[in-house]
């Protein structure tokens, strides 16, 4: 048994936890804030046995991995215009941290 | 030194406390959601010496143990008549999902 | 590469982070409460390798530690004069439980 712990970014939390569960992978999604990432995170737990940890670890890699966005400009309020950039720019979105951890004893109730 | 995480029913969270305190048990509670167990769960992580962990497994086994409940029916709300059931059902509630995990080192400041 | 989780009171909190994030830690914020110190509390995760779990665990120390504080007293509501005390009395605030714990794996994408 292990124990994972990944810390992704509030936008990709539902589908990750959607792609988790499809393939029967249980999860606990705990609240949490800023740090590991920019802010807006989530902390999810998913128990598994060994021999699955390895497509945990693929799913968390395909519905949260770091990549490029286009986003549309926003508008300056105020006095700013002249950082003002009037066409869509490239953000980097997403990205996960993972932690894998041995776990001694796993029960059920 | 022993980390135990421990998911449960919200239902059973506050009697669980009270029993883990009552016996010496250090908990903190975090707020948690959906996956483990059916909706509406709670994390609590318990840090104990190791010659305490059966005790605190004991404990949680005996406050959050799946167990069958009565439950009064609900009428139905416009045409689903067809799947009323005019008497208390029995349904499955509680239930607890346990991790022990080791820990390296143990300080408090 | 280790996980450190540490309960801290909420008064010690930001410093706490701003701390650890100036010596280039990465902090994940869990929202908690009560048990294993008074009431109030907050548990933050910190990834680390293992050579800087000292520093870490220098500025969880520093920045929470146990301490004496002087409270102005509240003037009594109601009949209750007799226990009513009317100079500044030192209590005790802050307090940190910290457990370092093993990782077997750890992943970025
Ligand atoms: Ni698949
Ligand atoms: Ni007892
Ligand atoms: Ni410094």
């Amino acid at each position: 048994m292990k124990m994972i712990i990944a810390i992704v970014q509030d936008q990709d939390t539902n589908r990750l936890i959607k792609s988790l569960t499809d393939h029967k992978f249980r999860v606990t999604k705990l609240a949490t804030s800023g740090g590991f990432l920019k802010s807006g995170n989530t902390t999810i737990m998913i128990g598994t046995d060994e021999v699955r940890v390895q497509k945990a670890l693929q799913i968390i890699k395909d519905s949260s991995q770091s990549r490029e966005q286009l986003v549309a400009p926003v508008s300056p309020m105020g006095g700013n215009a002249d950082s003002y950039v009037p066409y869509p720019v490239e953000v980097e979105v997403g990205g996960a941290t993972v932690f894998v951890l041995p776990v001694d004893e796993f029960h059920q109730f």
